[in-house]
């Protein structure tokens, strides 16, 4: 028997309790021991679960608890999940977590406490929810050199676009349904803004590329911007609008990482990916295009992913070496304004379409509602941000641009 | 530093020789010491090859070599694969193949006697060439009661039936460029009977459900059959036709297990996998459905995956718990006669559409030259082969007869 504990006892925590009780015979056949919830620390009261005797609100029980080998983090947030995490790793405990935020954060620092107190702290639910990815891209794709990683990594502003494309939703009413649906927070911020999706594509890039990647520096653009017009003239040229993380190693060795709404070619099989689904592709040097399809957040799906790291962490309570990844200080990564990409860009004004070829050569180009709208050939943003303030000066109107991307 | 030797230096072998050496440094920073081929088997002579001199053509030298601890079988086929993988593992190697014809047909006892043995017998590649599945399936979904596993297992198949949809080319035509391309043999049949999916598919099942599933005991149907005009007439209905392994769990424990080719809906993430591509969805009671892409055969995707379980065994020398299923004597497996499906059937003769519609009560309809196509509601195959011949005994004239996966 391994005793492990929970930390929080929200929509992750009550999923990962409840698959633990319900899936315990499962679970026994795979380890060959039964996993024991111990405690479960949260400080509302919930006396009307089957173990409501095993809750705790004091942490200290769980920390000083040496038969408690593994806790899993599900509370969310950083304060206190970090401290938490840290003195569990200290106590000699793995740890568990869907916490992307912790992840994303101090995954460095506590992947390198774990390896110095030979325990695990894993985390395969903090990406994709539900879909295996940290270790697929870990242990299956390890003979890979990884040229690319670029994924939907947001159910919510992915279901608020796929309403706008399939349905012709405004954006506005597109996140009131997705509120109304609880797909999205009332304060919906993180996600539509596009930190959500940040931080995950930041542990996908640490863990590819095995330095990590912190979200403050990765140029970061929600959907907020996204309208009608765009999503219908993007289908107009063969695309759909997607919110993608996206990470790519270039051949001076340094990574161009960025999470920003793209045209996504239809025959991409990111194209296809809707509503509240995740989808995940990473370019080996041997594999080509895998893809990874699911669920990328909800109670079970997210709980089962934490299950699972669970089971790995009883079957190997000593540290696993498959993953780790070092601190970075960011000078692996190149300025947004270097990354090369092929835009599409919005336009009003008097003599639009010359004015706009002569800046970018050879176009393609739609008119709608006396508005034109570009596909420009691939350039540097820099250079793009140049050529549009010169274009504004030069009485156009750049009423959006998004970037094409070639995934 | 690890020995390993590779037996077979064909296709996927020289690609594992391959990757193990160009790939040296990552694969040492990830395992922590080196894997070194010290043997490889072929009797063909190689002195082009960097290691000629390590190749050897008795296999008595790679069995009594004791410092070699993980063997590569990737020579394919039966004989003598199977004597010398046995003979590997009861000499207390692990073994790693690619070789789903062995897999499906011994998987059972080789993982018997390699669980003796306290070694591993390990098979990514066997499914899905590069992509990643029997480890997420065991090790990431291991807190899943798995529903149902569904997937276009077979890259031949799917390349002429993709031609046929989106190019309006004919079956024979279609052969003939994936043989021309190299996407299918000389003698195709265990292609495009059905054959290799079918072990796949049972690959997968056993893996699912715990009981060794023998490709005799899975009704297996080809794509030969399939004329052009099914295809126009699915695509009409809203419907692609496509090559599908498919196994699923019934209320009464038993498994609904078979290898056809099915109408698969547009909106199901199967239905856009083309060409050589393969796909995988596996149905789990907590994550709901997920979905792995990639391309399911060639040389470096499918070494990689070999190298991916060569590291998995030198990280793990003695036996791991994970991967594991009984013999199975086919008891827990319905007849293809009792398996329920919604059925699509092109007929011709008089009064058709009225005797068709008698028989089978609510259907949809289109006619194209002549010929009627009829979708029918759910109902067991032996009652629909049932009222096939009693259609035929009426002067209606059965062209064409395709399973609507319910996928």
């Amino acid at each position: 028997m391994v005793s492990v504990a929970i930390m929080g006892h929200g929509v992750v925590g009550s999923g990962v309790a409840e698959i633990l009780l319900t899936h315990k015979q499962k679970l026994f056949s795979s380890l060959g021991e039964e996993i024991y919830i111990k405690k479960i620390l949260d400080l509302r009261e919930f006396p009307d679960s089957p173990i409501a005797e095993r809750f705790t609100k004091n942490f200290e029980e769980i920390l000083n608890d040496i038969e408690i080998r593994v806790v899993v983090e599900v509370m969310g947030g950083l304060n206190p999940a970090y401290d938490y995490v840290k003195r569990c790793l200290k106590a000699g405990k793995s740890v568990v977590t869907s916490n992307k935020e912790l992840v994303a954060a101090h995954g460095a620092e506590l992947l390198a406490l774990a390896k110095e107190e030979n325990v695990n702290f894993m985390f395969e639910a903090s990406v994709g929810g539900g879909i295996p990815i940290i270790r697929p891209m870990n242990q299956c794709l390890v003979a890979n050199n990884v040229g690319e990683v670029a994924g939907i990594l947001n159910g919510t502003t992915n279901f608020i676009l796929t309403k706008m494309i399939a349905d012709g939703m405004q954006f506005a009413d597109a996140l009131k349904l997705a509120q109304d649906l609880g797909f999205a927070e009332r304060n919906p911020a993180a996600d539509i803004e596009g930190h959500d999706a940040c931080r995950k594509i930041c542990i996908l890039a640490s863990l590819a590329y095995g330095k990590h990647v912190y979200p403050e520096s990765v140029h970061t653009e929600g959907i907020s911007g996204i309208t009608l017009s765009d999503v219908t003239l993007a289908k107009s040229f063969g695309y759909v609008i997607k919110l993608i993380g996206k990470v790519k190693k270039l051949e001076s060795g340094k990574i161009d990482i960025l999470t920003a709404p793209m045209l996504v070619p239809l025959k991409s099989q990111l194209s296809n990916i809707d509503y509240e689904f995740n989808g995940i592709m990473v370019r080996g040097d041997c594999t080509g295009d895998v893809v990874f399809y699911g669920k990328g957040a909800g109670k079970l799906p997210t709980a089962s992913a934490v299950v699972a790291d669970v089971v790995d962490c009883c079957k190997h309570l000593k540290a696993r070496r498959f993953l780790f990844w070092a601190d970075g200080d960011g000078s692996n990564i190149i300025s947004y304004k270097d990354s090369v990409s092929a835009m599409y860009l919005r336009v009003s004004g008097e003599d639009a379409e010359a004015k706009v070829q002569t800046a970018f050569g050879e176009i393609s180009t739609a008119w709608s509602d006396g508005e034109l709208a570009v596909l420009t050939p691939e350039l540097r943003y820099g250079e793009f941000q140049e050529i549009c303030e010169a274009l504004e000066n030069d009485g156009i109107k750049i009423l959006s641009s998004i970037r094409i991307g070639d995934i």
